[in-house]
């Protein structure tokens, strides 16, 4: 034990930030802390007049870095062996993309006193989608002149992402967008922090935002070009000069702990704190990614992350969200698939709606008691849009085959299963471009806590589905790129392949879908991807008068 | 007061009978009484392992009958000037078509200790829709073999309706369809128990039921004839041979109350019972019914009545439930249509969904607030098939644009102007055949009880909506067919025009369409009628892309 080390993870998702300690050599978690964001409704700043909406406050992420670090090593003092002079190095993820205006110093706007009360100048969280105009903007632009920039993010520019909101910004905040000297991704934001070099002439950006995000790509030389940024508006013109030609991947340190931080962490001075990188980029490193296997994270959202060698020849691939080298791992293409809301929507249904005073457990109960395909509903799994394959924010839930008898339970059966079926979309895109999925380990609480919503998705997508050892993967992936950063000499790992096989594994427990199950399956994912592509891809026509009908055939032979 | 005379009506609803005492000069109601049916849910006999079953016990509408005219006239009682002596006539409304199987002396099989535990030899509610095969079929043959038949009943034969049942109960259940000498419905069943005629070769059986459910025409001579049975199943030639050729309308006596029932309700023997009929048909009459004036009875379903006078070259109109001669009244073709569900809907929210708890009154008050298209949703009101105009059981509920912000109430408002959209189908589909809508009496209890809900249908159909003065309006109507078959002389009325001049009435409170709610309305009325049509009538291709934006356009438009 008194050889052991041990790395810390930040992990900041969209209600809290968790700090996780763990052993070099193991993987094994001896410490750990949440820290819920008190800001807003859970920690998400809102608008009643605007529902796309959501800001958060980098104060939060400040409190929380301080606080849940803190307690953490409190947590892991508790394990024989542990001191926190034995920790040799600092990851981070974030989510994204959340870019945060900052002013010439690197500080953020919303510490300025003349923005307090300004939404605008806050955080604009990755699942704000007030820019959906800008987005398609975009879109339209790059597709009329620079193709390439599109086929490295799916065809379509998010609404959730850099550019769309900056633009937006622009255009109806002109007063924050000038007081803005640059704007700093919130995974770019908190390593510069703990390592002094917030300063915009100082920062490191990483290549997971950059390249997933904002149009980053090596083959056209970094960011987008001036001229294609000056035909959306002149000034995003100015934001672009103060862009690095350089980004980092999570295997490179960004700089280290600075004496003040280390002191009020209780750490080490010098330690080395990694590039950071997005939530489901690190949580797929601490799933155990490798080419063939895909890495879902399924949590309110959902990311399906695979890696591919650098040297394979890989198509362009219609509606990821991304494909770019060494996002994930050094020497990979990262290549990013998600669905907009998963956790999301069954959260909804029991805050919002909720039906019958039933919690996730009670309708997970229930639901668990029926046969696919028994209720006779179909959902599509768009209430906070389609991120993949359709790549659109002005997507709406849809469910059909609602009867006088339809109960709680049967609905939030057919939401997991709505999900489950865009999960399959998701593989099936994977593998139609040559990126073949031998391998699903998943991730995120959903996977860790709800057998039957693992059960239906290793039905849906007919696929053994592994569950990822860790329950806090993404916390694990950043502190093994501590891990990483620190090197096999200082007590780190020298690669994250090493890292991976020694930080990481599978629960025994796999799901394997169930024949009968997929048979029907099958048949209802036929009719969800005819509504998926009815409502949401341009210029199909289609004759749904047998959806209904069908739906009926299925449940009347589900109850026989 | 000592001339006036009375009249008692009773409405055998889905889930109780009520008893009504009016004052036959006035239409002042003076006692009424309503007698839950004690039996299984709600007064209905269900199944778990089939939704589409719906039976009722025939012993609930015997004690039912006695006990409400009791209570009733006990409550009329009260008033001055009243005496049971005084009462003229009595006349009856059910539900329908909801045949009973019955022996070769006309008694329920229901009552045959043989059959107590098998729900096929009950009583098969309107609502049943076990029979959706058995409607398919018939339909298919009369449109080979008889189109003349389908076109009085809107082009489908329903699998609520009298054939259907049949020949699903001689399907599934040879034994009890042995047993049973003939089917009676409801409608002609209690005018025969009050009168003694129930025996089969006594049985005065109405127009109302044969004409809409059961394919009873004068054009073709009555009920349909022999061969055609003979096509579906030999069995139900025998059944065909135990009908009459002649029916009754609500202005005829069928006899007069026996002295064992005038005793035991405290009525004068020989009192006249009129011809039985459905309880919209004479709920249309107690609205006050007359050419140009559209009635709709807005309960747990709706049903959307006009007359038209018979010498009127009237068009055979596509998915009208009936063209019925005399169904509604003497000298007017009845025509009907109606939805499958409304209040149920309403219903189904509250009562199974049970969203935050909330009831009506909590989320009309949240709903009203919204402004139209605000909320973003669009709904199908399908969630127990289509009457009209699509006259098919086998479509279900829908909605779409569900985000993770949609609330109860939102959806609440949804699945009220769904069935708003669906009530202006029907209105349209009235006027497109030559039968101007140039007046709207509403009745039933929606209509008396929710304000919003009737402010949404005046503003979705772009019409003033009046509503009738009574709030039993089936009672009502009921009770002035008992004035009308006791006769001017004996202190009744000499017609129905005379009894509507005297008795029935609309109340002050108009509601008028708002133009801007009917500008958004409209807009989603195109949209509700292309989903309509997608997934509702056979061969209709469309690109539905643009569905989902559009909403949200508007929610966007209505947020500013």
């Amino acid at each position: 034990m008194a050889h052991n080390t041990y790395a810390i993870g930040l992990d900041f998702g969209t209600n809290s930030v968790r700090a996780l300690v763990v052993e070099v050599q193991t993987g094994r978690e001896v410490g750990t802390s949440v820290f819920p964001y008190p800001s807003g409704q859970a920690g998400i700043l809102l608008d009643d007049r605007d529902p796309d909406l959501a800001r958060q406050h980098p104060a939060d992420y400040l409190q929380g870095l301080e606080t849940s670090i803190r307690e953490a090593l409190a947590d892991a003092a508790r394990h024989e062996g542990f001191a926190p002079e034995r920790v040799v190095g600092l990851g981070i993820d974030t989510t994204g993309s959340t870019p945060i205006p900052v002013d010439a110093e690197g500080q953020p706007l919303a510490f300025d006193p003349r923005f307090r009360d300004n939404l605008n100048a806050y955080v604009w969280l990755w699942k704000d989608h007030t820019s959906h105009a800008e987005a398609a903007e975009i879109t339209a632009h790059a597709r009329a002149t620079r193709p390439a920039y599109l086929a490295k993010c799916g065809g379509t520019y998010s609404s959730e992402w850099f550019w769309s909101k900056l633009l937006h910004c622009a255009r109806i905040d002109p007063e924050v967008f000038d007081a803005a000297y640059t704007w700093v991704e919130h995974a770019d934001w908190m390593p510069a922090v703990l390592t002094g070099t917030e300063h915009p002439h100082r920062l490191k950006r990483g290549i997971c935002a950059a390249g997933h995000k904002a149009l980053y790509h090596p083959s056209w030389g970094g960011y987008p070009d001036a001229e294609f940024l000056r035909g959306l508006d002149e000034r995003l013109v100015r934001v672009r000069a103060t862009l690095p030609e350089t980004t980092y991947n999570t295997a490179q340190a960004v700089g280290t702990l600075t004496p003040a931080w280390a002191e009020r962490l209780g750490l080490p001075a010098g330690l080395p704190v990694a590039a950071g990188a997005f939530d489901a980029h690190l949580g797929a490193v601490g799933s155990g990614i490798a080419p063939g296997t895909l890495v879902k994270i399924i949590g309110t959202s959902t990311c399906d992350l695979m890696v591919a060698p650098l040297d394979q020849d890989l198509a362009d691939i219609p509606g990821l969200c991304g494909i770019v080298p060494e996002s994930v791992l050094p020497g990979q293409y990262g290549l990013e698939a998600g669905q907009s809301a998963v956790g999301d929507i069954f959260d909804w249904f029991v805050r919002t709606i909720r039906p019958a005073g039933m919690d996730h457990d009670a309708l997970t109960a229930a639901a668990e008691r029926l046969r696919p395909g028994e209720s006779g509903l179909l959902a599509l799994d768009w209430h906070n849009g389609n991120r993949t394959v359709l790549v659109d924010q002005r997507l709406t839930g849809l469910v059909l085959g609602l009867t006088l008898h339809t109960t709680p339970a049967e609905l939030y059966r057919a939401f997991v299963e709505a999900t489950a079926f865009g999960a399959r979309v998701i593989m099936e895109r994977y593998e139609a471009y040559g990126v073949p999925v031998e391998r699903i380990v998943n991730c995120g609480g959903i996977s860790a806590k709800n057998r039957m919503v693992m059960q239906i998705y290793a039905d849906v997508m007919g696929r053994p589905l592994m569950i990822s050892r860790s329950t806090q993967t993404c916390a694990l992936g950043a502190a093994m790129s501590g891990a990483v950063v620190a090197g096999a000499g200082a007590g780190g790992h020298a690669s994250f392949a090493e890292a991976i096989e020694a930080m990481t594994g599978v629960q025994e427990t796999v799901f394997e879908p169930i024949p009968a199950h997929q048979r029907v399956y099958d048949r209802l994912f036929a009719l969800y991807r005819r509504l998926h592509d009815a409502f949401g891809v341009e210029g199909v026509s289609d004759d749904l008068y047998d959806v209904m009908k069908t739906l009926l055939t299925i449940r009347d032979e589900a109850r026989r």
